[in-house]
């Protein structure tokens, strides 16, 4: 065990082809969103990637912080010239954000990873994308 | 903010093509890893899944306990004809892993995730693995 100690202050970004996949689980606070953002910024940059998934399948709440976090950094990755779209929202999330008034302007949503990276695909359009048999 | 209430008990399982990708960030306890295994192995069965990636990098410290849950989650994959690889692993845990005596028997590790596929995919041989462009 962990000794209660949470074990990271980071939020892990996996480099899947052109793709960056970003999985949050933990609770969003002001310095974790920035430390995502720096991160995942760099590596748009330093992989040149195309697309960011964000997985949000582990929370079961998202409030007006997280949803301005998931738009600002769809905006930056927007502007780095990378497409970005959450998935994996729980019908709950979805639910409580309408009833809170948030509608996630400028943010895609697609259900899962899979859908999520078709739907990069596509907006790519041919040759963009993953290349999983080139190894 | 989330008011300091965790948010998930559950480490989500995201299917990519015929992988199935584990994103490991809080702290593991009994239950988190039994429902972890258990959602695990009815995932590869229910997706047919080939392979499965354990991203660890997001973990500061990988006890006893957490290695024989990784060491447990590959017999079970194993054991479902699915390959399991542990990926991501930052130098210090593998110093710390070496200094308990823990040499992971059993699992297989990677650099990342992309190296980890490419494992599981050289395994499998020709036609196994992600067909990325099939959407």
């Amino acid at each position: 065990m962990l000794d209660g100690k949470p074990p990271t202050e980071r939020i892990p970004i996996l480099k899947l082809g052109e793709f960056l996949l970003v999985t949050i689980q933990v609770e969003m606070h002001d310095r974790l969103v920035m430390t995502l953002q720096d991160e995942l910024t760099q590596q748009i940059v330093r992989h040149r990637a195309r697309g960011v998934l964000i997985d949000i399948s582990a929370l079961e709440i998202v409030d007006s912080f997280i949803g301005r976090a998931l738009a600002n950094i769809a905006s930056m990755a927007h502007i780095l010239d990378a497409e970005s779209v959450v998935v994996g929202m729980r019908p709950a999330v979805a639910i409580t954000l309408v009833e809170l008034g948030l509608n996630l302007d400028g943010v895609r949503t697609a259900l899962n990873a899979e859908k999520g990276m078709a739907l990069i695909r596509r907006r790519l359009g041919p040759g963009g994308g993953l290349d999983a048999h080139g190894s």
